[in-house]
């Protein structure tokens, strides 16, 4: 009987090795426009205060709050954007602008719809208390504030802080660049028209998107050439290049899988096998430091394996909080019966919905769950994680689930409409 | 008393005002590899099936099932990607690996880890059912099979399955070109220091961030001119170049607000105000027949309008199916009182958790809410929508929320490790 050398692992131990040997790539200073998706690498402070000075919330007039005046003198007007030379007196007001700086004297804004002009003067039809519609100084940030920590990813918010103070240049961890490649003799590229025995390549873009999706550069290594030494060159030459490969195929047991053998020979496999459904052979290496995720051929177990132990590396290597890398998840009551055989933990395509009805999340599968199938991840939500312990699940029975997109969630009114 | 000339509107029909003036951009023909988060406007089909040919799920050996004999003669092997010249006669076993197409007359592959090899031949300590680790063609795919849909947003498995099909050029609707620029004398760039009364642009690049986090591409217009004529030259030529236009900033109601009375000139201003905080003077507009969506020019303001409003206008340029351009809604229970004036529907920033203890949603809000905070975008997963009817809810009360970001969802053991 032929056994594989490799161990079969847990899922949670893989999951671990992989997070002992990935760590935050270098840092580089980047243009703050450049930087979004990107991960900060230190605390951004701000200089000034922001409003920098009071400042009018509102389009009116800045007032006295005490002054008891029916009928205000206006002395000038005070627009956003500079300092106009002018001082509110009691019997006088202002005309300021959203965004303006408020005149020396006035302590309020009274909005231009409570007022009414005439010949020159402004009385109006409410009373405000001081400081009524001015924003004060450092209102929205202090001066020296801490606005934004290491370890922020940088959204479209962040991005306006750092223009907001001033920092236009900002130290960020740099983006994973990660070189994809499939193997496998039987692969043609999509534009060739297979011959006999033959099939397109499909991982190798799926992966790329995926190495995309998770915020990192991808690059395509093409189709792994089919000896040995080739192999070990081209490989040689990625790990030059990129930060981390991510490959798929060449990690069964067949005579022709040639990966795990030249990983061995190159660098230190961590593991050969997991116990998990799709996606047993599922590999993890590093080269000189570098790791190397080698995801099994069939395109659903590549794309799965990806999603468990690849991504959430590449978000460390982005410098993400480790606390953060994880897709969230939720009990998810099933919907019709899930076959699960007991041996490994399986990872199934599912559609997950939280239902108003009973207050719970919901999921159905996408269909037969063939590891060949890239159909059952199109539409996709979630990944099921059933359990290695035990088997079939029945209708109404709770599972766990990984929300790999956004959940599927009626609105109320849509909820009403159903009813 | 000085009156607004645009009536407050409420949300959702400004919404739908948005939603019947734009329609999908005009489809174009991509590549593949480059067609990632676009949607396509085109059924795909498979014209083979998938597998094409029986093939092998395993390493190991084909045979004949119902074959008894012990000791099989291994008349050759079968790789993947060719036809190899042997036929499986009772007796005999052929040597196989994954994706290799089955020999004739073999009707199940036993896996190699069943097998005992000595001398060119090989005996199994397993036997199995005909048809058994065999892929039979057309499992994954049936040939001339629709495999995905036109309206189908085109993500990694979807990028797979192009390629598996050899559909290599696709029609997708045009990515939205989104041009953005900011108004207001007193803005001034990142780069700059401000003088008194001024203050740095930021929501020109928060707002671009948005666009691209919205799927489109952003165009940078920079800071509008301020002169009537000057703005309208501005503005024409933005008209010529992109499919949209996003402005913050001139639409309240000082005298230098130049966006709505332009507008007005331009084309047709559809709403000036709508009943929503913050955000109360977002304006939409058409010229020439193209979307002109004006935000406030608040920080706060500007974003979370963005997010209500133009997002899912944006998402049906892309092609999107509109029941899909909304983001999820889901009942929150706030963790603490909520301070809420009835006049308008307010969506104030939080962060929302599944809580496992309760089965149910929970929020925090992130802090002072105030227009011009930033901050309190940062770290933000939802918009809470408290609605215009009532004022401030009590910690326990049950409110609606977006998510405009991942769910925070403790993992199973976290949660155990908190109790």
């Amino acid at each position: 009987m032929v056994e594989s050398k490799w161990p079969l692992i847990p899922v949670e131990e893989a999951k671990a090795i992989i997070r002992a040997h990935v760590r935050p790539l270098p840092t580089v200073e980047v243009r703050f426009e450049a930087a979004q998706g990107l991960v900060l690498a230190e605390d951004v402070h701000a200089r000034e205060p922001m409003p920098p000075f009071p400042a009018s919330a509102k389009d009116g007039f800045a007032v006295g709050a005490s002054d008891t005046t029916e009928w205000r003198r206006i002395v000038g007007e005070q627009f956003a954007g500079y300092e106009a030379n002018i001082r509110v007196e009691p019997g006088t007001a202002a005309r300021v602008t959203t965004g303006a700086p408020i005149p020396p004297g006035a302590d309020a804004v009274i909005m231009v719809e409570f007022s009414e002009v005439r010949d020159g003067y402004v009385r109006f039809t409410r009373r405000v208390e001081p400081g009524a519609d001015i924003r004060p100084p450092g209102q929205d940030i202090a001066g020296g504030q801490r606005v934004l920590a290491a370890g922020t990813v940088l959204g479209p918010p962040e991005i306006g802080l750092l223009a907001t103070v001033g920092a236009t240049t900002v130290r960020v961890h740099r983006r994973p660049r990660v070189g994809v490649m499939s193997t496998g003799d039987e692969l043609v590229e999509p534009d060739e028209q297979p011959g006999p025995g033959q099939i397109r390549d499909a991982n190798r873009f799926s992966l790329m998107a995926a190495v995309r999706e998770a915020g990192a550069e991808a690059f395509d290594m093409g189709l792994a050439p089919d000896t040995f030494e080739a192999l070990e060159a081209f490989i040689r030459e990625g790990l030059e290049r990129y930060d981390a490969i991510v490959t798929s195929g060449g990690v069964s047991m067949g005579e022709r899988d040639l990966v795990k053998p030249l990983l061995e020979r190159l660098g230190t496999v961590h593991f050969g096998r997991v116990s998990v459904k799709p996606g047993k052979p599922v590999t993890f290496a590093t080269v000189s430091g570098k790791p190397f995720f080698a995801m099994p051929g069939f395109p659903v177990s590549s794309l799965v394996s990806f999603e468990v132990f690849v991504r959430p590396a590449l978000l460390i290597m982005a410098g993400w909080p480790p606390d953060r890398v994880e897709r969230p998840r939720v009990p998810v009551v099933l919907d019709h019966t899930v076959r699960h055989t007991a041996g490994r933990t399986e990872y199934q395509r599912a559609v997950v919905r939280f239902e108003r009805a009973d207050g719970r999340f919901h999921a159905v599968t996408t269909g037969f769950q063939g590891s060949g199938r890239l159909l059952s991840m199109v539409g996709a939500n979630a990944l099921l994680e059933l359990p290695e312990g035990r088997d079939t699940f029945e209708a109404g029975e709770v599972v766990e689930a990984l929300l790999i997109g956004p959940l599927e969630a009626p609105s109320r009114r849509e909820a009403e409409k159903r009813v």
